[in-house]
């Protein structure tokens, strides 16, 4: 939700692009590819039934951007073995996991696909949760490094400057939405529907109220002073429209004010089946076999869309790299 | 030389393609882009000098076939991260390099990128030399995992028999050559341009002699007995033709029979420059920007070779991995 909402109000102001990682989907659930192709359709539905434009902004499906992968090599050979080891999203998502040493190369790897899926792109900013904004270092880090190396960039050479110097990338900055990525419904971790502790776009008024009713607070009576930090109150920020009634919500929960948390949870659970309910009209208009049709023809001719770019950028890294030995063209027939 | 004679024969009975692994050079050279770019030029020079035909055989250009980028992705998600930091080779070229834990991350990435050097080309056979016997073991078994895990292949079936039961991988197997790969002149790793211990093709006849006379034996008079597994011998059985003449050398050396290492040297070093003289005409009509121009030339014309079956083994496999999202054109205008 809190990415979705986000993303959409951003394509009033930038040149989105928005990444399907289909390939990342790999690097734990190798053994199931036909899941993987499921739930990658169904993400792009949402995406439109969320208001993801596709007449304004650019799906990019990973596995169809062969500079991405191309990139990712180019990239590997500039960070440190143990620099990417280090990289905190992907020690936060081995222990999230529960993968110990148990995971595959791909793992590892993908922390520096990750900076190939930003730096394809050329991309500016990069809309994030705020427990993303770590991995954005080492993006930054390497598209600093690829300008020094390949592009004559000084090193002193701000940021912003970059470009202007002849480096080929932008060094991107994080742009962290209004709220973050939202913690799920069991309250413990980031919203996943992996987990199984997220709100669906296809979930009905009385699944949101079942699953708010789920959260746990701590609280026990209505007069005991609550906490505003806590999970239900970020989900009250987060959807619940008018400021002043979020106001009067945290002034009173904090008091202990006569204000159960049931209450809250199903004003919450109100606002959110508000926000949800043209995107879910939407969406079921995506299901079925037509709706993959839809939506397998659109990310088609994204694909064009989205490689003009990409192989572009590629084209300029390989003759910064001494790797020109022409141009290559790729169509999608 | 070795690694040389041996493809230049392939071509008489095998369809063959050979690698230019530039790509693989920024794993340790990564600040140098000029040199690797002059050192691939001459590489593919050499070996047309040496008698690789472009008529017949195909140049593989490592940064012009995404289809190997791709595949690496894929075939990371298969392995498991130990196994691939525990790949022989690996362990090897960071004793070689004598890199520490200094070293990028593409290094151990490169591990994997071999499998798919091999695999994108459905190769059945890999020339090498005994020292990399163990690498091909890796491609060997994520080739079997790929095919068990997306097209079906049952694990109990024979490497020999994947293809015929759906697989999209041949596994290949190891073809290692009479030479093998040569000990370097120092006589202590084996032949390697980058460590200065190797024969080149460019060398003259006096150059090959001052090479040899180098080549420490440890043995001090011409009537000690000898030890014909030293590294001169090796030379000697890789490079005299004539059978009888190398079975008289061995023995009379082995007996210490009035046999000097300096006369065994001197024979050698003809031998050698009697079989490059040749390659070095070649080779030097090939200099310069003319022979640059002519070698892009041919490099250009392989890669559209190269991907048209790249390109097609890479659909296959996506469409295995139920990644199939309507075909790609890549051409190079």
């Amino acid at each position: 939700m809190g990415s979705l909402e986000n993303r959409v109000r951003l394509q009033d102001d930038y040149d989105c692009f928005f990444l399907l990682a289909n390939m990342h989907a790999f690097t734990t659930r190798a053994e199931s590819p036909d899941d993987i192709r499921r739930d990658t359709l169904d993400i792009a539905k949402d995406w439109l039934a969320a208001g993801i434009d596709p007449e304004r902004s650019t799906l990019v499906l990973q596995t169809e951007i062969p500079a991405i992968a191309e990139l990712t090599w180019y990239f590997a050979m500039l960070l440190p073995f143990n620099r990417v080891m280090r990289n905190p999203t992907l020690k936060t998502e081995i222990e999230l996991k529960d993968l110990g040493d148990h995971y595959s190369f791909g793992f590892p790897l993908y922390a520096v696909g990750q900076c190939a899926d930003i730096l394809a792109f050329r991309a500016e900013l990069v809309p994030v949760g705020e427990d993303q904004v770590a991995h954005i270092e080492m993006c930054r880090e390497v598209g600093r490094r690829f300008n020094w190396t390949y592009c004559g960039v000084d090193p002193q050479t701000k940021d912003e400057q970059h470009v202007a110097e002849g480096g080929v990338f932008p060094i991107p900055n994080a742009l962290v939405g209004r709220i973050g990525r939202l913690i799920g419904t069991d309250g413990k971790t980031k919203m996943s529907k992996s987990l199984g502790n997220a709100i669906l776009l296809t979930d009905t008024a009385k699944e949101i109220k079942k699953k708010m009713g789920g959260l746990y607070t701590g609280r026990q009576t209505m007069t005991e002073p609550g906490d505003i930090n806590n999970a239900l109150f970020q989900y009250v920020r987060a959807f619940i429209k008018d400021p002043a009634r979020v106001a009067e919500l945290e002034d009173r929960y904090s008091r202990g004010d006569n204000l159960g948390d049931g209450h809250v949870k199903v004003e919450v659970a109100a606002a959110i089946d508000e926000l949800i309910a043209p995107m879910r009209e939407r969406r079921a208009a995506l299901e079925g076999e037509a709706g993959d049709k839809r939506v397998l023809e659109i990310l088609r001719a994204h694909h064009a869309k989205a490689n003009a770019i990409a192989e572009e950028t590629l084209y300029m890294a390989k003759q910064a790299m001494k790797l020109d030995f022409g141009p290559r063209k790729l169509s999608f027939p």
